[in-house]
C-alpha cells in the first residue's frame, strides 16, 4: 500500500487517479497539488483529497508516488521541482500524451540524483478535462502505455506497472520513442485531422454545418478538445506527428485515386480492407 | 393521408420510413418491394408492411407516394420501372446520399411523363444496415434534406416536405447541386478521411491499433460503414468529393504549416476557432 500518493494537476487525469485510489484504498493518504487551491476545494469536499496545497515542493516531500498530472510543456518545468522535494525512495510518473520528451529531461536529472521516474500515458483522455469531469472508472480496462528504459530500475517499472493495474488498467510497455510514433499515428494524427475537417467544412462552406448528422460530429468530436492541450502536444510531438501526416496523406491518396480511376471493384475490395480492419479494433 | 405508401428497398431507410408511417398512422396501406421476399418476411411479421412484393411494377403501380430505399446506383436503374408503372398523381422521392445525378435522370424521365419527382436526403444514416437495424424514431429531429428544382411543382415539393415532416424530421430545402456539395463536405469527406487514417495506421504501425481510445473510434466508426454503400456514393459523387477533398488538404496544410512554424500562440488561436465552431454544431 501507498503512504502517500501526490497527485499534481487534480484534473481529468489527475483527478481520476485520486478519485480511483481513494475508491479502491491503495493509497493511506492522497495530496493534491495545484495552482489554485479554490480549484482543489471540490477534490477535498469529496474526500478524494485529505489535503491540498498549492507548493509543489511541500507537496511531493513525502509521497511514495507522485502523479503528474499536468499538460506536457508544464511537466518540464515542474520536474526540476519535483526532482529537489521528492524523497529518494518516491517513484514518480505522468500521463503526458508525449513521452520521449519527459523521459529524457528526468533522465538528465537523474544523473544528479538518482530518483526513479517512470513515464506513463494513460489512453483515457475525453475533449473535456477538469476535476468536475474526473471519474473514478476512467481507468477501469482502459489502456496506460508505460515507458521504461535502460535507465529505468526494475522495481520502479515493476511499481508503475502496478499502480495503474491496481485502478484497473491494462498496461503496456513501449519505449518512450515508440510511444511517440504509436500515438502520433492513432491520436495526434486523427486530432488534426478533426481540426482541419472543421475548418475546412467551415471556410469553403459553413451552411453545411446546418445539416450535419452523427457521422460529422463524431468524426470531429475531439476537434472540441481543449486549444492550449492540443497546441503543446502537436508541438511536443512534432517529429513523430510529421511522419503519421506523411503516412495518412499517402493513404487518401491512393484512395483518392481509386476513386479517380472509376475502378468500382477495387474501391470495394479496398473499402472492405480498411473496414474490416476497423471492425477487428478492440 | 396516404392510401398507400410503396416502399422500394425495406433497410435501415426504407425501414425506418416504413415503421415510422406505421407507428404514425400517416398511411393506410403500406407496401414494400425487394428482391428476395424472404428479406422482407420480417417487416411483413412485424405489422410494418401490409404486403411485399419483388416485382417493381407492381409494387409502385397503386401508389400515392413512392420512396425510393435503395443505395444511389441502383436507384437510377430503378427509376424507368416506376416511371412506366406509377399512377398519375403519384408523387416520388428517394433517400440516396447524393442529388444531382437522381434529379437529372427523373427530369429526363419526366419529357416523357410528367410524374413528379422530388430528391430527399435524410441525413440519418449509419454505418450499420438492413432492416434488423431500422427504428420507428430515427427520422425524429433528424434533418432531411429536399432537392426540389424549378420542374418541380409546389404541391409535390409540398407534399414531400410534409411527408418528412410527419415522421418527425426538419425538412431543409436546396438544390441538387449545392445539397451534393454540402454533403461532400460534411459527409462524403469525412467517410473518406475515415478511411485513409485506419489505412494509414493499419499501413505504418498496425501494432498502434493495440492501444487506440475512444478518440480513435469515434473519429474513424463511419470507417466501417458498407464498402458497397460507400464505392457507390464516393463514385456518383466524384467531382464534389474532389473539391471538398481539396479544401481539406489546404486546411490541414495550414495546421501543420503553424505547427511546424511553432508558433504556440497562433496555434492555440487557430485550435480554439475550430473548436468554438465545432461546439457551435446543433
Amino acid at each position: 500500500v501507498i503512504h502517500r500518493l501526490a497527485v499534481v494537476g487534480v484534473g481529468l487525469l489527475g483527478g481520476s487517479v485520486a478519485k480511483a485510489a481513494r475508491a479502491r484504498g491503495i493509497a493511506r493518504e492522497i495530496l493534491g497539488v495545484g495552482r489554485d487551491l479554490a480549484r482543489l476545494a471540490p477534490a477535498l469536499r469529496d474526500g478524494v483529497l485529505d489535503r491540498a496545497t498549492t507548493d509543489l515542493r511541500e507537496g511531493v516531500a513525502g509521497a511514495d508516488v507522485v502523479v503528474l498530472g499536468t499538460p506536457v510543456l508544464t511537466l518540464a518545468r515542474l520536474l526540476e521541482d519535483v526532482w529537489a522535494a521528492a524523497p529518494d525512495h518516491a517513484v514518480i510518473t505522468d500521463v503526458g500524451s508525449t513521452k520521449l520528451a519527459i523521459v529524457e529531461a528526468a533522465a538528465a536529472l537523474a544523473r544528479r540524483r538518482p530518483l526513479q521516474f517512470v513515464g506513463s500515458h494513460p489512453m483515457a483522455g475525453s475533449e473535456q478535462s477538469g476535476y468536475a469531469v474526473a471519474r473514478t472508472d476512467l481507468f477501469e480496462g482502459a489502456t496506460v502505455v508505460v515507458t521504461p528504459t535502460d535507465l529505468t530500475s526494475p522495481p520502479a517499472a515493476k511499481a508503475v506497472t502496478g499502480f495503474w493495474e491496481s485502478l484497473g488498467a491494462r498496461v503496456v510497455t513501449l519505449d518512450p520513442a515508440g510511444h511517440d510514433r504509436a500515438v502520433a499515428m492513432i491520436s495526434h494524427l486523427p486530432h488534426l485531422v478533426a481540426y482541419a475537417l472543421v475548418d475546412a467544412v467551415g471556410r469553403d462552406m459553413p451552411s453545411a454545418l446546418e445539416l450535419v448528422a452523427r457521422g460529422f460530429k463524431d468524426t470531429t468530436r475531439i476537434a472540441a478538445s481543449d486549444p492550449r492541450v492540443w497546441q503543446e502536444i502537436f508541438l511536443a510531438n512534432r517529429p513523430a506527428l510529421r511522419g503519421a501526416l506523411a503516412g495518412f496523406r499517402r493513404s487518401l491518396a491512393d484512395l483518392e485515386a481509386l476513386v479517380e480511376s472509376g475502378d468500382a471493384g477495387g474501391l470495394v475490395d479496398t473499402l472492405g480492407q480498411i473496414r474490416d480492419r476497423r471492425e477487428a479494433l478492440r
